[in-house]
């Protein structure tokens, strides 16, 4: 059997995604409910990693095992046994072929920026008291999206596979005190959102201005895209098959 | 000088708010900052405290200080030095005669509840997964405002002082997914709030039924108001001076 799992979790206590040795992670928490509900040591893939910190408001993994359970009742029993921060969303038996990071078509993330302070959103939401123009980070980030060499928008380091990615699109929203910053792309490089989210609070407040995009592409170095917006902030938001 | 400051803070990790030898508490941080700023042990009284894991949207304190300062400045200051889960909203010089507990004319306290297991929102709201029938919560809420003797909706222990509290109004609205009790009285008793709600949800769901209020407040004991709603969704909202 082929298991997709679609989980929601609070990045705050997890030193991220992947599987480490001697600190708590996602993948380990749930390889370890897995393992001890299947009797089998089970190993996940999921969609991608997220980073330390990061959200998600929808991650996906599959896993095989030859055990054939109920997927309501292995629902249930994985909600019952994970830690409070992990939530199963949906549990399904797909084809062999389905394999939850190779058969994703994009990725969604979202940002959250707020200008307004509220003690307990700070772990979720980036406060930013500078005056933000939405009609100048727009004009960037139409330039943004398209198919691109992201090598200076990531923190990749190895060089010797492609830096090409497809940006889809970039959409900033208001929501109430909020302003989202949602993008979508075929998949992501290391640090690619948080890279791109920095370049456009930067020119968003004035720090960054009259830089040209195309330069900053083709100079395949970070001198524009120094920062890294904060991980908390940021959300795995969906995955689209 | 007389210094009232409101503050907000999120009481996920605090061993509620009093100040108490070797475990964190908001009174603790606050009156290290305070003495750490003006040089000298600061004092603080509160409107009141709050148990282990009860979050304020504003709480009021008050200190005495001979040194003057610029309210903004301290402000400021205080936000700078305080953990990221106290902030500080408001700082101001006020009459001698203040005491943010016995200036204290009335309290209002916020419950949330929600229909919608969001794993960002279960350190901040309680998810009930039964139906509730707010007409019940309302009938039942309607003859619990007033003057009465709240010792059976409490848990206080000592008697010898007075149990009589003055619930001006109790309302009960929906807000998106949430469901949120709002509770305003001139003071409460010792868990009172958490085990209002705690009742106002079980007659809500069905799981107690056909009680009589004027029965359960002159019995003063706690046959039917058994239980204590967690903390993690109980907000002290407000306090009106």
């Amino acid at each position: 059997m082929n298991y997709r799992v679609d989980i929601s979790y609070d990045g705050s206590n997890f030193f991220g995604f992947q599987r480490q040795l001697n600190v708590r992670t996602v993948q380990g928490e749930v390889e370890k409910v897995l393992s001890k509900i299947f009797n089998n040591n089970i190993e996940i893939n999921a969609s991608g990693r997220t980073d330390r910190g990061v959200h998600a408001k929808k991650q996906v993994f599959n896993f095989y095992s030859e055990k054939k359970m109920d997927v309501n009742k292995l629902k249930y029993a994985l909600n019952c046994l994970l830690p409070k921060d992990i939530l199963v969303l949906y549990v399904g038996i797909v084809d062999d072929n389905f394999h939850s990071r190779y058969s994703a078509k994009k990725k969604i993330y979202r940002y959250v920026l707020t200008r307004n302070d509220v003690v307990f959103e700070r772990k979720y939401k980036l406060y930013v008291s500078k005056k933000i123009d939405i009609s100048v980070m727009n004009e960037y980030s139409n330039l943004i999206i398209g198919k691109h060499d992201f090598f200076s928008f990531s923190n990749k380091r190895k060089t010797d596979i492609s830096t090409v990615r497809e940006v889809y699109y970039i959409d900033i929203f208001e929501e109430a005190d909020d302003l989202i910053i949602e993008i979508c792309a075929n998949s992501f490089l290391y640090n690619m959102v948080r890279v791109i989210v920095e370049f456009l609070i930067n020119v968003g407040t004035g720090k960054i201005c009259d830089v040209n995009i195309s330069d900053i592409i083709n100079s395949r170095n970070r001198f524009y895209t120094k920062g890294v917006a904060p991980s908390h902030a940021l959300y795995l938001y969906d995955v689209i098959y």
